[in-house]
C-alpha cells in the first residue's frame, strides 16, 4: 500500500478499480431483476461518476437539492429526480429553468402546499413537470402518512395542468422492504379506483440494496453509497473492507504517550457521523485501533502500544463511518488505479444545500 | 425578525452589531488584565473579521493548518500562530515560504520529529522560526505530558539555528485552569534553570474565556467561539442566545404529522456535533422544540402540536450546537445589520484542511 508523498494530509483517495466493481455489481443486479437503477450522486458529488453510472445503464441519476442537479446538468446529465420538496418563487424559478435544460425532470411531493407551488411554477410549461408522492413507509421523515394520502395528492397533482403524476417515491427504514411493498400495493390500488396510472414506484436505501427485488412493485431503485461503501455497511454486513473505495489518507502527528497517536484528520473530514457505531473510522491493516475522538483538526487513535507500533510522520488510511458526509468535506479528491495517482478532480457538487 | 425572503435557504445569516458586541466585550476584558488576545479563526475563516479582530487590539491571530494561514497572510495578516505540528517536506516548503510574507509567524511542537524537520527547513532561514512546545495540560490530546519533556524540547529547539523557542502553548480541558498554572509555573522553572527565556504562554479555550485572569502566568489567551458563539457554549451560561451572531435560517418543507416538521437543514450544515447535549440546535423562539434528528438534507423537528403552530413554507432559524463547523460547511455566509442584509461574503478558508 503505497502512501502517496506527493499528496498532503488530511486528503481523500479513491480507488477506481473498486469503484468500477461497486458500480457493475450493482447494475448487473438491477438488470437481473428488471428494476431501474437511479443512483443518487449525493455520495460522490462528482459529474464523472455520473456519467459512468449512466453509461453503464442506470435510468437517470438522482439528487436532493436543486444546486446538485444544477451541477450534474452543466455536465451534460439529462435525466434527474429531486427527491426533495422545493418551496418557494426563487427555488421553483430555478426548478423551472432546471426543466427546460433536461429532458425528464421528477420531483417529489408529499403536502398539498408543495404541489400548488409546483402548479403555479409550471402552469403554462412546454411539457408538465413529472411529480411522484412521496411515501412515510416507516422512515419517519417526510412522506405522506397512509396510502389513502397519498391517493390524495395523486389526485391534485393529476388535476394540475402544469403537473403529471408519476408514481410513489419512498425512502424506506432499514429492512422495511415489506412495509414498502404493502404501502405501494395500497397506494397503487386506490389510484387505479380513481383513473390515474402509476408507473413509477421508486424506492432505495444501500443497507438494503440486495433485498430491492422482495419488493415486486418497486420499479426503481436509488443508491448512493453503494459506488464507495463505508464503514457502516461493513458492520451491516452489506460490504468488505476491500470493497470500500475511497479512503482518508491521513498523518501521525503526534504519539503523546503509549497507546495514543494523534492523526491529522478531525471532524472537518471524517465528520461526526457515527451512524449507531462505536469510533468514528475503521484504521486499514489495524482493526483494533480505535478512532475515539475527534476534535475539528485531530483525531484521537487510541491501541495496545504492545501490538500497534505508529510513529511520528507515519501515514495511515481511514474508512470513514458514512462516505456520502465526507465527499461534501473536501473540495476535490485524488483518483488512483492499481496504486498510482491518476488524477485530482473537484467536488463540483459539494456543499450545494440549496 | 425578518425571514430574508430572497435568501435560499438552508443558509447561515451572521448578526454584524452582535459580532462587534462579542468582539469589543472580550477584548476590553483582555486589555482590562493584561492579557494578548490571539483570536483563532476557526470560527468565522473570513479574512475582514480578522482584520476587525486585529484593528481592536489582537496581538495576532491563530490559526489551526497551513492552509488556513495561508489565506489569512493574502488577506493582509501579518502575525499567526499555527497551533499545530506541522511535518514533511511538502508542508515545511509551504511553512518557509509563509514565513516570508509575514512579520511574525510562529509554529508549535510536541515531538523531536517536528522539532527535527523545522529546524532543517529553517537552516539557512534569514529570521530564525519561532516555536512554542506544546504542552499536555489534561486536554489529553496533543502535548508533552509533563514540564520536565518540555523542558527537554525547548532545549532542543533552543539549540537549533533556524528556531527559536518562545514559549508554551495549551489547550486545556474546560475548567482547568489551575493545572495550566501549575504546568506552566514549573515548565517555566526548568527553562529557567536551563538558561532559556520563555516569554510566550499561550492558553485558550471559549468554555472558560471569563476566568483566563485566574491564571497569571498566561500572557497570551486564544480564542475562536466567542466571536459567533453558539449552543454549547448557551448551556454552559457562557452566553445567551442574545449573544449568538450567526444562526441558520431554514424552512419547514414538510409536517407529515401532528408534532412533526422537517426543516431543509440537515447535517450537511448543521453538522452531526453533539458536544455533550440532547439534539442539533435550538430553535429561536421556541425553545421547547427539538431538532431531534439529522439526515444530510433534512432535519427534524419534534414539538407538542397543542402549542407549537408551525406550518410548510415557515422559515425559522436556528443556533447550531458548534458553530465553528458550520461555518466549515458553507461556501457563503450573509452579514446583516439591523435586520436588513448588508452583503455575502465567502468563507474563504473553508475547508483549509492541509
Amino acid at each position: 500500500m503505497t502512501d502517496f508523498p506527493d499528496l498532503d494530509t488530511p486528503c481523500a483517495v479513491i480507488d477506481l478499480d473498486c469503484v468500477d466493481r461497486n458500480i457493475r455489481k450493482y447494475q448487473d443486479y438491477c438488470d437481473l431483476h428488471g428494476i431501474g437503477l437511479r443512483p443518487h450522486i449525493k455520495t460522490h458529488k462528482i459529474p464523472d461518476f455520473a456519467r459512468q453510472q449512466m453509461a453503464v445503464g442506470a435510468t437517470g441519476i438522482t439528487c436532493q437539492k436543486i444546486g446538485e442537479a444544477e451541477v450534474m446538468a452543466d455536465a451534460g446529465i439529462r435525466d434527474i429526480l429531486i427527491t426533495y420538496n422545493i418551496l418557494g418563487v426563487r427555488k421553483l424559478a430555478r426548478l423551472r429553468k432546471l426543466a427546460d435544460r433536461l429532458t425528464r425532470l421528477q420531483v417529489v411531493a408529499d403536502n398539498e402546499t408543495v404541489i400548488s407551488g409546483l402548479a403555479n411554477a409550471f402552469a403554462g410549461a412546454d411539457r408538465p413537470l413529472e411529480v411522484l408522492v412521496e411515501c412515510d413507509t416507516g422512515g419517519g421523515r417526510c412522506g405522506v402518512q397512509s396510502p389513502d394520502d397519498a391517493v390524495a395528492l395523486a389526485k391534485m397533482v393529476d388535476a394540475a395542468p402544469g403537473l403529471i403524476f408519476m408514481g410513489l417515491m419512498t425512502y424506506p427504514a432499514a429492512g422495511g422492504t415489506q412495509k414498502v411493498e404493502a404501502f405501494f400495493e395500497t397506494a397503487m390500488a386506490g389510484c387505479r379506483d380513481a383513473g390515474i396510472e402509476c408507473p413509477v414506484r421508486s424506492s432505495g436505501g444501500t443497507p438494503d440494496m440486495w433485498q430491492a427485488h422482495l419488493s415486486p412493485l418497486t420499479t426503481e431503485y436509488r443508491i448512493g453509497t453503494y459506488i464507495y461503501n463505508d464503514r457502516s455497511l461493513m458492520a451491516r454486513g452489506v460490504c468488505g473492507a476491500e470493497d470500500c473505495a475511497l479512503q482518508v489518507l491521513c498523518e501521525i502527528v503526534s504519539v503523546p504517550t503509549a497507546g495514543r497517536a494523534i492523526i491529522d484528520a478531525g471532524s472537518k473530514v471524517l465528520t461526526s457521523d457515527l451512524l449507531g457505531l462505536s469510533g468514528y473510522g475503521y484504521v486499514v491493516g489495524h482493526p483494533d485501533v480505535a478512532v475515539s475522538s475527534l476534535s475539528e483538526e485531530h483525531g484521537i487513535l487510541t491501541y495496545d502500544p504492545a501490538t500497534v507500533p505508529f510513529v511520528v510522520g507515519q501515514r495511515i488510511r481511514i474508512i470513514p463511518n458514512h462516505v456520502c458526509v465526507v465527499s461534501n468535506m473536501l473540495d476535490e479528491v485524488h483518483l488512483t488505479r492499481g496504486g498510482v495517482l491518476e488524477r485530482t478532480v473537484p467536488v463540483a457538487a459539494r456543499g450545494r444545500v440549496t
